[in-house]
């Protein structure tokens, strides 16, 4: 019960979902992971033994469009929603639908969440922010030039996987990033890279909408994307959290 | 308890929201309003004396985009999401932030889903879906042009009033609608001006993504919208449905 909480999950028990923290070989279940100060339920379950799911239950997942390198930022900023429906726990198949053509694995970091927040400023982000967790914002690139709001693009079944867990003790501001087929590196980059960093992307972000306890932000691809088919796997990195895999169907 | 449910409402008591079937002048409460066989708890309350609640709690809301002219056939099909946490209760003042310029409320045909959808034809339509509500659009328009996702121009708070209350058993093919400002009509069509009609709409959208129980579809707003500014009341009115009126704050 000591120390500090950093590594937050959700997973699947006998008795339904439950919020773990991990500590050591075991993931101790929690009553609310987005309490200033975790309670323990006294059920622990060895690391080895579980299945995690995806960390969170969002009520919103949006993500950032050209966000992708440097130069992007002489565009104006720009998100997107995806529906809820789309999003995937870890190891899941995903299941690709022969109609959609070309489809991308796209590893981004994606920021959990842990408050209501209206027009944070940047001071405001520290508090407002639960943690980090892996996004794959699957994309049906065939789609995009059918469809600029890219709702058709970006919401197949299975199209949002999240996790393995949430790292609530990480600067973003660095991160190596890589996206993996079948074991083999395709692509990597950095969290430096992304045109707007995180609390530009909050502060612009809730300008404009509310967000709040376990909305996901997907925060953009800089380079990190795969093209995959079915028989693939498709795993997605960020250093400082691990490594998000699902088979694709 | 003798004949067909019509009109299904959702309301607030000392318990909690509960959903409700009307029976003249009493709304019964019901288990769950997306049984086959609708359930009653026992508990009745007098229309007179119920406040009245978004019909249901979606997962997705779900917009088209440029549906509102039969000239727009020309055009694919396009959707937006909106976040469920701009959904707004009957009578609900809306806050405006006088940041967004111009705001537009929108009279739409709304579309609630009965069951998890995918892939829908034709002939699966009448039992996919649950019944009709209205839902009140409202657009941030100045940010459009800035934005041509609209997630910064349709995602504000408030920016989703649905109710009053779901109607099960309506034709939507030739719905008179209307906007009025403080009681008086700015503005009137019939869905079916509407560029696709319901069937193409649900058959397009679970074409690329699944849509499930309480989900709602904005279908379109043909000509019907109006400026408003605080210190207005907006009404949005769809014949065979009623009225959704919420004051502009």
């Amino acid at each position: 019960m000591k120390g500090r909480a950093v590594r937050i999950a959700r997973i699947a028990t006998d008795h339904g979902p439950r919020p773990v923290v991990q500590h050591g070989e075991l993931w101790r279940e929690i009553v609310d992971p987005f309490a200033t100060n975790l309670a323990y339920t006294g059920i622990d379950h060895p690391c080895s033994d579980v299945r995690l799911l995806a960390p969170v239950q969002p009520t919103v997942v949006i993500g950032m469009a050209h966000n992708g390198s440097p130069a992007e930022r002489s565009r104006p900023p720009q998100a997107f929603l995806k529906s809820v429906r789309t999003l995937t726990d870890p190891v899941t198949p995903i299941h690709l639908s022969s109609q959609l053509g070309q489809i991308h694995i796209e590893t981004e970091l994606a920021v959990v969440m842990r408050h209501t927040c209206r027009n944070l400023v940047a001071a405001d982000i520290p508090a407002a922010v639960l943690g980090y967790t892996i996004g794959n914002d699957i994309t049906a690139v065939d789609q995009i030039p059918l469809d600029e709001m890219m709702t058709q693009a970006k919401n197949g079944d299975g199209f949002t996987p999240i996790g393995p867990w949430i790292e609530t003790d990480l600067d973003p501001t660095h991160l190596p990033m890589a996206v993996h087929v079948n074991g083999k590196q395709v692509a990597a980059a950095d969290t430096g890279q992304l045109a707007r960093n995180i609390t530009e992307i909050l502060v612009y972000l809730t300008h404009y909408l509310t967000l709040g306890p376990g909305d996901i932000v997907l925060t953009g691809c800089p380079g990190t994307f795969a093209t995959v088919k079915p028989g693939d796997t498709g795993a997605v990195s960020v250093d400082g959290i691990g490594t998000l895999t699902n088979p694709i169907h």
